[in-house]
């Protein structure tokens, strides 16, 4: 492999040792780096980009001959694979498990964890199409990663086990405090849309098995937007059910974005329910959760 | 048009003028008839039929040159088009607007309705398999058409007004009553899979909103059966997540298929909530519900 010519194939089993590392507990932070940038690599040659504005903000989508990918923020997105892998050993670096925060400025946290989950996103996007859901889960193992490492007394976990039930609650991402304490429910979507309503329900229903504030979720996202048939780019926004979930479904704890949309930084919503960064959430509100 | 020779955009058009008379809240039996008959005879020809079990029942596929359709019960299609016209009008003229029920033979009634969503979702399949939601709609309007027939003193909706609230709860079918009285929520789905968490979530809603009894969800559903990659067929059955969400997030009144996966028969199931053929909800059990 070299930096020219990675092939997707070769990023996809990097991939899948990530996982497999991830799924032992672990924190795979140098195979993260690794996928990270041969994907900014991968996406820096040669492909057609198409601008496209949503409320105010400058969005780019890649095409080859095959795809056009989802929409990305130019401004987010790190271009050079060397100052990534560079920014991201300060964002690991800058982790303190003592403080259970990361103790660095959020734009940096913001497009470190942005790059690495966009441009995996967009090589699958182009090369690998019909593998939907694997951004996703990197995106989980991504931000499971850095979690874990700040909160060296919880215990991560993807279940939570019911007493007296047989179906347990699948969440993305759980930290359980070794000790007494609340444990942190971490829904990770690259976007929400109609599945907004599944953290909202497993809220209520451990609401209902474990009484409030045991389990406290935080939905944690990369942004609303959406490419049309095209190559333009849509905010899929819906206050009102947010607004109606919190009220009568149940109460989530807050809502993160890398990319937040507008929409949700007004005050109807952020009135009711927490929304911000994920850096914000990263190097400051957690410690308000656990 | 010929018997022989229906194009399947003809088919098309004259959905959308039965949905059209559908959303001006009447029933029109005359245009789903007459689109249900032309779908029998075009599936009924010179097709490929491939046959897969799938606990202990016969389903087929249909096969074209391009696309495999979803899995049907042979023993609930009724297969010529002259016989379905004749119990389509059994069946309409069996709604008793008095007594609130169809007063006919519980497999009459399945058959019929059974018939007229497959045969449109079978043709969709072959050759519309790009307009993915409108076997669903066809069953709603099928559904509600003879529910409002059925119900002379409600009035059909599809959504629910909150007081105080911008949004509102989209539901597939809602009957209320021009007097006193609790509501009727019909969510109307082919299958359910992962979306069963809605209705739960918006008879939690309503509960809340409302308080418990004003809107009683009742569930109904074709099957739970899916085709895998190929020709073969599965019960996609998820018995724990439906008790966790009927003791945990609400309480549905009841879930009612045209074709009931055995696995919900069972009684770790039907000891916490009513499971039956549509065909026993709307010959029987809807009057205790109203």
């Amino acid at each position: 492999m070299t930096k020219l010519g990675a092939h997707v194939q070769h990023i996809e089993r990097l991939f899948k040792q990530v996982k497999i590392i991830y799924d032992q507990n672990q924190s795979p932070f140098d195979g993260v780096c690794h996928v990270a940038k041969l994907c900014i690599e991968k996406i820096s040659r040669s492909l057609k980009r198409v601008q496209s504005i949503a409320n105010g903000k400058e969005y780019w989508v890649l095409q080859n001959d095959q795809n056009i990918t989802r929409p990305y923020l130019p401004t987010l997105l790190i271009e050079s694979s060397d100052e990534f892998e560079r920014l991201w050993g300060v964002v690991v670096r800058s982790i303190n498990p003592s403080t259970h925060v990361i103790e660095l400025d959020e734009d940096t946290i913001n497009n470190v964890i942005y790059t690495s989950v966009m441009s995996f996103a967009l090589t699958y996007d182009l090369w690998k199409p019909k593998s939907r859901k694997t951004p996703g889960t990197y995106f989980e193992v991504v931000l499971g990663s850095i979690m874990s490492r700040m909160l060296p007394l919880h215990t991560r976990l993807k279940h939570i086990i019911l007493p007296g039930q047989a179906e347990n609650v699948s969440t993305d991402i759980v930290f359980q405090p070794n000790g007494e304490g609340p444990s942190l429910v971490i829904p990770a979507k690259i976007t929400t849309r109609e599945r907004i309503v599944q953290p909202f329900a497993h809220q209520r229903i451990l609401d209902s098995v474990f009484g409030v504030g045991q389990y406290k979720s935080i939905l944690m996202c990369v942004s609303e937007t959406q490419r049309d048939e095209d190559t333009g780019v849509n905010d899929i926004c819906v206050p009102g059910t947010i607004r109606l979930f919190q009220t009568h479904l149940a109460r989530m704890y807050g809502i993160y974005y890398l990319d937040p949309p507008n929409r949700y930084l007004q005050d109807d919503i952020t009135s009711i329910i927490t929304v911000g960064s994920v850096a914000s959430f990263l190097s400051r509100d957690v410690v308000n959760f656990i």
